[in-house]
């Protein structure tokens, strides 16, 4: 049977990414409290296709999905680049990992348990032979802000709302994802819950009161806190508000070298 | 050329809709303050098919609706339907038009000129040889909403958040849009702008505090206004709160056959 | 604290559905290969209110799912609704679960094994005390569609496309989504998968080519196998084409109240 | 009324971007064919942030919004640009305008008329007091790829599908966006339409058939061309086939500075 994708190119034209997107697959992750956990993934898997070669074989990257499916973590992250790169026979490889993961929280009072879902994801790329060139983690935080100058200027109340908070790093050695979400919840007006009865309700709309913030306040406050992290090399930061007085979003985004825990 | 679609089907099984689905084009509708509007229409367009026929003829849909995209409204609705009932030789046609509605709007203090947006829809279904069998307008409201409960039970604040309202109608004569997305915002907390300058903002955020709303009030305060006009035969709210304080909605429905001006 | 929620409602108007919406959350489901499998699901829990409550109390509906979540079929359904009629000691109650579930298939040829994704749903309703009013079970499967009439009328080549079959039904008694899939992917120009080697893809071409189907096809054959089917007391089938000659869809909807296993 | 945005920050930490984001208006656009032309736009639009100031003002963005929103063009875009500098006092500026454009198309054979929808838009930043950073114009394409792998492999038949190609572009003057889709369109194995007849449907089959593409011929057949336009300074073509064989997509990506009309 004919190899088509192997002939000889004509035009001379050498592609940067070709492979499969958007595949969605089960896969286990690492978790914090109970070693592991099941989730869902969306997937981008390419290679760079070099000037001669006319097309690239696509059944490879699911061949490498599948075989992988069962432990994809930061450790192994590598080792799947790697074999993109060998069995696809490639200058260069990517891989974008993006899933929903869940962390159990207690509500702040009462205690009542909860499933919260964070959207994760592992994503880089990797140069023939086997370097690293580019290595990052995000995760997407649903939080409450409170504006200021609503709370400022009003007689009593504040607009608030739902905001979403998205934090990528490069960074030297494994971390927990679970930390970085709780830099991000710690620098809200509040936290949120999938589960909150009246006393935690009190509390938390209490706790957004006392504690407004821009989404300029959100990005500086968590940029504060990462630059201080020794294993954190570059971030970046965006927060969006889904304003609750307007039908549009606010939104600010900054990115930071980190040299030695200095902005 | 051979007419596949016009061939005996053997399986002897009716179909109840057919046709095209979620095809984009571009529109004029009617408008209140400007006599039209050109505004952008995601589009269904479907026919019965009796059990003898194999197929319909899908090009027909796009050729009546390119013939009529520059006036569509509530008047004209029932002709473009008669149009597919005798283009595609069909018992039943079914209509469904969906579009954003901009209205210019002046912020409550300074006056200041934006455009809102309003998603809007027209739905209905034709019986051969011309009765409309249903025949719906819809819009969709986002608007303000500040939570009873967390006002009465915190010391200050109070959660509040964008929610989003549809309202679905049947009624007798023609109406504007305007009026129905009028009667929404003035059960929310408080309406929503695209620009507010500060004055704007303290008294958007003291009327919502002033006027504390679950989902279930919303839907009740327009069913009250709703139940009290003539010309409305029928009508379904639905109001859906992005909770500020969760990571998912709060939401209420209700639908009420209209009597007379009674509930 | 005050219960602002059980205070008495002035307006006197009954709610149809009141809850939360769209909370997603970790789920296990049945699995016929495996026993069981990891999902995550999006979830709508409503109940009835009545005139004279002025709201319900929506974490209680957090509380049952997150009691419930480790075993969501179709044997426990009915008791989850129970548990939200009671503990919202309301007169009707709504679930509506939806998740992605993933089968292992083999490719036709290679035999090489992938996961593929199909979205299911189990959806339902209950009257006070605990009958139940309206029970659905739905997948949404993605198939592979050869027109027949581009097929007839060139010379070569036909245009195919992806399309999606969603299939809704009520049933009797416990049956295996597995075997709902094999039924729909049956009626396709082909089934699809995730992983096909150059074999595989030959065979897919040829099948489809030799095997194609309007949606028109897609809805009567799935129907035809259904209609046959004593479990099955009601169906419905969609059918939509992603055209691969257009920017639309093709669509074909029937329903049809199965007696006995005839049409 | 205290301006809170106004007040000094402690931080010391610049933010890249803030402002507003997904905010939904009408605008008016030129058009080759016909002058102007209405459509809807999804904008977001930022200013950098010194790090000595707490926040923006953010309605400022919405008024610049509204005050230009008749005429949004290539032309135009830097004065825009120049208004957020100024009203915002910003060392940087960054504007994105994303709009569905609709084309007037004739069938092939019959000449039938339709509209066929494009995604366009206009990304561009601008540093004080005036110097254009980036300036981008894209256009997203719909298409049709027929596999050449299935076409050679397979007696009869060869699978195709709906494929969406994006051509983003850095220029030195004004040209017409519909030029940019003819170039992407003749680099298909067949360009689409939303109105077809059947002799229509027979000549797009059979030149799909005789034109099998992958979507890595698709983006080299597209460089190739647009490397040889002066006006063209830079530029990254992107092609997704959602594939019909698959429930995932094949993609490719590639970027080139263009020097002079050489590769």
């Amino acid at each position: 049977m004919k190899d088509i994708q192997n002939m000889r190119d004509p035009r001379n034209i050498k592609i940067d990414k070709v492979g499969v997107k958007n595949i969605t697959y089960p896969i286990v992750v690492l978790d914090k409290e109970n070693g592991y956990q099941h989730t869902i993934a969306t997937i981008d898997m390419y290679v760079s296709l070099s000037q001669e070669n006319k097309a690239t074989h696509m059944s490879r990257f699911v061949e490498i999905l599948h075989k992988n499916q069962s432990m994809i973590n930061m450790k192994n992250f590598p080792k799947i680049l790697k074999e993109m790169l060998e069995l696809l026979d490639a200058e260069s490889a990517h891989l974008d990992i993006r899933f929903p993961y869940f962390v159990k929280k207690e509500a702040p009072v009462t205690k009542k348990p909860s499933y919260m879902e964070y959207q994760c994801g592992v994503c880089g790329s990797m140069d023939s032979p086997g370097e690293m060139k580019e290595f990052k983690v995000y995760v997407s935080v649903p939080i409450n802000t409170l504006c200021p100058c609503s709370k400022e200027i009003s007689a009593y109340g504040a607009h608030n709302q739902r905001g979403i908070v998205k934090v990528c790093v490069k960074f030297k050695k494994f971390f927990w994802i679970e930390d970085l979400i709780d830099i991000v919840e710690d620098s809200a007006s509040t936290e949120i819950y999938s589960l909150l009865k009246r006393e935690d309700e009190k509390f938390i709309t209490e706790r957004a009161y006392e504690n407004p913030k821009f989404v300029e306040d959100v990005v500086r406050d968590i940029a504060e806190r990462l630059s201080k992290d020794e294993n954190i090399k570059w971030f970046s930061i965006e927060a969006e508000n889904f304003e609750s007085i307007h039908n549009h979003s606010a939104y600010a985004y900054l990115e930071i070298e980190n040299k030695g825990g200095q902005l």
